[in-house]
């Protein structure tokens, strides 16, 4: 392994700093860059090489690009820029306020200016705003010897050279992805076609989501897919790394939004309080409103609470059984549902499957409930009174309602978010407890009045 | 997009269905071979050409791989097992059971066999037996064109050769990795090691886990990352598609490890009852378990909840705050130390972060409990009695109290679990909400006793 570790020195020569740093990994160099302020960040990539200083920026890894950029003089940031692949550049842009944004655009040269604009055109989300326009294209009628050298002069400039897209020399419509490995061991006067695969591309619409160009580098063990307009023609490319980089934020969110928060796209520590409360703040108050519901309930009870208080000790283990069993249900199937294992018109064969398995684990715990109140009872170690046996059965068939209950509604509720056009992921844990905690309220003084009329109520 | 949707016939002919499927891509054939019981997948591939075969066979998306491999006849499967990629083939190894593993051990190639075996040495989540043996390596002593040469030759049968490893002619030992990019735009009468960068390249251990081989392919944007052993001998490369096949798996475990479950690697509708109920009952019955603690803590204050069960009605309230407010803390530090955002050591940074941001985020929510019961108090929805006020800044001071501790206790869990030699991931947010429940039982009645104490109590 191969890491820098930088200390943060309490004053910073900017061209010192450079120096040491100009050696390393540029993505080590973006992590020392971190830890210092944007505009001691600013100086050090002034002084660092022109192509070192470009392949930085050029990592997703460094934070604050916008700020840094806006920190470095005008024209000693427009090469770097210039320099960056388009897909980063276009990114930085987003981080830049006005007037810089569009002074700096307006000094770009025509090339990077075009294809970062058109970029910028892209829903955040979309592989539009993900892809490259630096890939290798070639003409159908070239030869492999002619590829091959084209590929040599642009090397330099193309995030990757290891797939080359054979287009159509008039319509230039995308008819062929070709290997590298393919194309070098190829006959060199053969055309370029030869050297393709008869199979057609896998390609992607600009306007698809980012999970799907994920699923597609993943299933196909691409290096890169392609992405096509409605007519045909190649756009752009999104490359494995953007595709790796896109699925661990992604991985992120989906467990920061399953803990019930919205995510956070920055470190832990670099979150500011401000933004760490409203974050957590609004599901929080969201969850603690709807979870009024229950005092509503219980208030409800008020007459059964008063005759049978014994009934209150049990109601916390009862009701956490039911969100327990609901968040993994939801887990499977935000996950199912993620992979493509399932499709919104299966939500029967789920709810098919679940029924059973929430009986069986209700009944599971129900007997755990019934040797414990058994056990104590017996042993003396606290008397739920004469009726305890009631009691013992009231709790184990509440047990069972309430975690097939939970079962249910965790597994049908990203079913339902997709169907109204949410992300199943937006289904956190305490969403789902707190959905299913009213109804495990009523569930448990409904069998409650069943099993104990007469008796304690 | 170019995907295959293949409906499973009654009655299906595998011949016809093998010429059928053979001009799809491999994961596609595979996708729909999973569709068919493991003796008709057999059969397909039978009829499918020998190259198309062994890169279904490859495909990582292909279910029952093994029993697959074992409905083959013995001399049909040797020459696709020999053709598969060593990495791959020993997984399948893994699925195969005996005596059939040692009979088809005993009849691959050498080579393959003396692949497979090291393969199979390392421990399953280790970066050993992610890696695979098929890399291209060349002496330091030839030139570009000799290596370019080589690549050519070898280029079938390699998993990739976009990255070529440099080695001590003498020692073995790895001195750098050359991008093939570099090495097509060189001069080919250069040494190889002229067209090296000046780095030395990022290494991993085969007993590294595969996390750290995930962050460093994300970091340093590679397609492939060296494994060298101890001596800094080349043994394997992990390339970026069996990354992603990693990332995806363990996001997967993730998500239903924190919803409370043993992780399952097959896909939903795959998974039989009894291992559904398994998965699933172990962490349900031991959250069951310890949640009964809040029964004996009720217990406790049964002399309280007589003289006042007013505060019965909001125990789910505030219980269910507590939980919440942890699980949110617990899905940020569970990914800021999976993506080593923060080390064991931080702990106490992150405790001075949690503390105030508790008390904040029960404040508000404090804020809207005494709004709740004023309302309803005033415009006569419920009568809380004459200590409505003293009742409702009870409420109030519990859950500051409370989501404060839910907020310490689920940002410490993943740190104590990864001190005590756990995966952080394994602190589920129904695992967070059971540990703060009691507790959060004991606050409220705590602070119930000290508030109320001469009037409701």
């Amino acid at each position: 392994m191969n890491e820098t570790v930088t200390d943060t020195e309490k004053t910073v020569d900017p061209a010192a700093l450079a120096a040491r740093l100009a050696g390393e990994m540029p993505a080590d160099i973006a992590e020392a860059l971190n830890e210092e302020i944007p505009q001691v960040a600013a100086a050090i990539l002034q002084n660092l090489p022109l192509d070192t200083a470009v392949a930085v920026l050029d990592t997703p890894g460094l934070h604050d690009a916008g700020e840094i950029v806006e920190a470095i003089p005008r024209d000693r940031v427009v090469p770097m820029l210039s320099g960056m692949s388009a897909d980063r550049a276009a990114d930085v842009f987003l981080e830049l306020d006005e007037p810089v944004r569009s002074e700096l655009m307006a000094r770009l040269d025509s090339e990077t200016k075009a294809s970062v604009r058109q970029l910028l055109t892209y829903p955040e989300e979309s592989v539009g705003s993900l892809m490259t326009t630096e890939f290798v294209s070639v003409p159908a009628t070239w030869t492999v010897a002619q590829t091959l050298q084209h590929v040599r002069m642009v090397e330099r400039s193309r995030e990757t050279v290891y797939a080359i897209y054979v287009l159509d020399p008039r319509s230039k419509v995308l008819l062929k992805a070709v290997p590298l490995r393919r194309l070098i061991t190829a006959d060199p006067n053969d055309s370029v076609l030869a050297a393709a695969p008869a199979r057609r591309p896998v390609t992607i619409s600009p306007h698809a989501s980012r999970e799907e160009a994920t699923r597609l580098i993943s299933k196909y063990d691409l290096l890169a897919v392609p992405v096509v307009d409605g007519t045909g023609q190649l756009v752009g490319i999104v490359t494995v790394d953007d595709v790796i980089d896109a699925i661990v934020e992604r991985q992120t969110e989906e467990v920061q939004r399953f803990g019930g928060m919205e995510a956070i796209d920055v470190p832990y520590m670099d979150i500011g309080f401000a933004e760490m409360i409203r974050k957590r703040a609004g599901w929080l108050c969201a969850l603690f409103i709807s979870e009024m519901l229950t005092t509503s309930a219980m208030q409800g009870f008020q007459g059964e609470l008063e005759k049978a208080i014994v009934l209150t000790l049990f109601i916390p283990l009862i009701m956490s059984s039911g969100g327990n069993s609901g968040s993994q249900a939801t887990s499977l199937l935000i996950r199912a549902l993620a992979l493509r294992e399932l499709q919104l018109i299966d939500w029967w064969r789920v709810a098919l499957r679940e029924l059973p398995t929430g009986i069986m684990l209700g009944s599971i715990l129900g007997v755990i409930g019934i040797a414990r109140i058994t056990l104590w009872q017996i042993f003396g170690l606290y008397d739920y009174g004469p009726h305890w046996l009631l009691l013992s059965a009231t709790v184990a068939a509440a047990l069972v309602g309430i975690v097939t209950f939970g079962s249910m509604v965790g597994s049908m509720l990203p079913f339902v978010l997709r169907a109204i056009g949410f992300d199943p992921a937006a289904a956190s844990a305490p969403f789902v407890a707190t959905l299913v905690d009213v109804t495990g309220l009523v569930i448990y003084f409904g069998v409650a009045a069943l099993i104990l009329r007469g008796t304690l109520l």
